[in-house]
Formats: structure tokens, C-alpha cells, sequence
């Protein structure tokens, strides 16, 4: 993976074989960056699995041939010490439909291009929200979480 | 809602029930951003209406389910004095199909992250285009608009 | 086209008929951004051509009919020495359904906004890999490509 960064900001050159949500959350430990937005992601996803919320749990499919990543969005925080990162996406098979949702997880295929806007000096949370039954994104998690 | 910034970055995390359109909005007031992109926006919205211009009107769908967020974009301006925010939306439903287009409104469910970027010292516009029927973006509107 | 910047962000507003690659390549002379981000894009394409990659060959849809852009991004980079954009779009038709994939060319209708983030000092390649077959983003090329 190629990292460049610019103020802060980071753009990332993925290749094949590449985990999506670890490669993001490496940005944790060899740039400090804590909080943040991922605000651009294109390439190829090898695979992946898409997931829906239906109040209790993802309905979840699973792509096993290659898409076109042609969006991405979410967010990169702390939890329970380690990157947690939150990731939606769209994604396009060969009749150029469109499927998206939650990204449990990607694979990138030959390539992906992703850029990541960082808080400098923030933290991000992602504590579990039992009342949802899923974790949810602190912006300002009281310093003990 | 929780908002902080970073530079002329602002990032907003939305809860159940809030409109996306208010409370990008309300930026302006709060932060006094008057000429911003909206440049992510994932969650979850319980309801929405998305529109196709065809021309001489928007031919909307009304979501009434919950759908995922998959993909936000857009613009903050001001219009007539108030703010103006355009978006457009990519949504997935529980087959995971994407369905979007022109955000004439959005209801958040659970939460929703969203990223706006600003252009401190600038104003952008909105002004009704005539020969288009609509409004549009103007990023140096003159003094008296 | 109106272009306003904000440190080393540029904000786009296109009209009719302009061509999105030409325009966002545009900033390579216009304002010497040699390596960016395209981040965020919405408005309506007039028409556009959308390529799902099968391993050989970009697999294309013609789009002859105004679409819904809902979502766009990619980078700019420099290619034997002429700018080099590479976009991905999310594209919706009258029925909302959002096809997508790798936009081959995109033609402004009415209007389009885009958001440019650049890396000031840099210069993106996108020399061609023979092993893949196709153009590949190099965040840091050596100074002789």
C-alpha cells in the first residue's frame, strides 16, 4: 500500500489481496490518526459482503466475483483500544447494476484508491449503543472510553 | 446532534428522526458556514424521497421503509437570505438494490456521519435559473443576490 | 465553468455539455494540481458511457438519456505528461435504479458540482501496468515517469 498525506489528509493506493477495513485502520498506528472520515473509495473489490439492517441484525450478501467499488463513505474511530472502521459502499457488477449497504467486509481487486480526512487531536468512539444493538460513532467519548 | 471541526472541515453525527437537510443547514448559524460541500454521508434514514428531474419537474419515489445510506453528496449555499442545501442520495434497501438521485428529503434512522467542507470567507449562491425551471449552484454570485 | 478554492480544495461548477474529465483535468493548468482527489460529484449528466472492468476489457453501457449523478469519485494524476482523471460514477435513471461503474466519459446536462482535494508539491503517475493491462495510480512515481 502507498500512503501520501497532505495537511490532514491521506490518500491511500491499495492493491490486490488488500483488506479494505484493516488497511484503513492501519492509519491508526503509522499516521496517528485517531478520528477521521473516509471520504472517497474507488477500484475494484475482488470480494466482499454487503450487509442491510433490519433493526436486529445485517441481512448480508455475499459478492464472490469482482465489482466495480464505485463509492465509499464512513468513518475511522478507537474502540476498545483498537481501529474501528465503519464503511458503506456501492458497488457495480457486469450489467452495471448498483448494490450497496453496509461493508462487512472488502477484498480489493487489482486496485482501489481511497482518501481519508483525519481530526488532528481527536478521538473517535464507537462505543455499543444496547438500546440499538450495534456500536455507533462518538464524535466526543468522555476521555475514559 | 454532535459536530466538530477540524480546519474548515465539519463533521456531523445525526440521530433518529433528524432531517438531513436541517441539520446541514443549521451549520450555517452555528458555524457560520455559508458555502460548503457535503462530500460524505453514510447511515441509516427511516424515510426519504429521492427525484429524477425530467425537465419541468422531479418524478419522485417516496421510501417509506428504512434504507441504508450508502452515499451523500452535495452543496451548502444561501438562498433568499436562508440556507440552501442540495443532495443527492444513493440508498439500499433489504435486497441490497441501490436506488437515488436528487434528496428532496431524508429522515435519519439509528444515526447518520456526514462530512461538510467549507470555503470560509465565501458565500455561495442559489438563485432560480429561469430557462432551467430550478435552482442552481453559482460559487460567485454578485453582492446584492 | 466557475472554480473557487479554499486552501488546497477546489470546488467545480459545471454546465451544460461540459465534459467531466476535460474540466476536472482542466485544473492541472488552470491551477497546478498535478496530484488530487475527486471526492464528491453530483448534478445531471446529459449522457455518459459506464465500464465494468472483466479482466481484459472495460465492458460498456451507453447512457444516450439524462441521468441523476448521485455519486463520483477518483483522482488526478499526471500521464505522459497530459492530466490523467480516472472516475468512477453512480448514475440513476427515471425509475431512481442506480447503475455505475468506471465512467468512460460523462457529459455535463443542466449542471454538475464537483469537489477537487489536492496535494500540493505532488504529482501523481498512472503509468501502465502490462500485468494488469490497464493504467495504474502511482502516488509517488519515480521523477523520470
Amino acid at each position: 500500500m502507498q500512503v501520501v498525506s497532505e495537511g490532514s489528509r491521506w490518500m491511500l493506493r491499495l492493491s490486490e489481496g488488500d483488506d479494505l477495513h484493516e488497511k484503513i485502520g492501519s492509519l491508526v498506528d503509522s499516521a496517528g490518526v485517531k478520528a477521521g472520515a473516509v471520504v472517497m473509495g474507488i477500484g475494484m473489490l475482488g470480494s466482499a459482503s454487503i450487509g442491510f439492517w433490519n433493526g436486529r441484525e445485517y441481512a448480508t450478501r455475499e459478492l464472490i466475483t469482482p465489482h466495480e467499488l464505485v463509492a465509499l463513505g464512513g468513518s475511522l474511530a478507537i474502540a476498545d483500544g483498537r481501529p474501528s472502521v465503519h464503511l458503506h459502499a456501492s458497488l457495480a457488477g457486469p450489467t452495471h447494476a448498483v448494490v450497496g449497504g453496509h461493508l462487512v467486509h472488502g477484498k480489493v481487486g487489482i486496485l482501489a484508491e481511497v482518501l481519508v480526512a483525519g481530526f488532528p487531536g481527536r478521538t473517535f468512539g464507537r462505543p455499543m449503543v444496547e438500546s440499538l444493538g450495534l456500536r455507533a460513532l462518538d464524535l466526543e467519548p468522555a476521555p475514559s472510553e
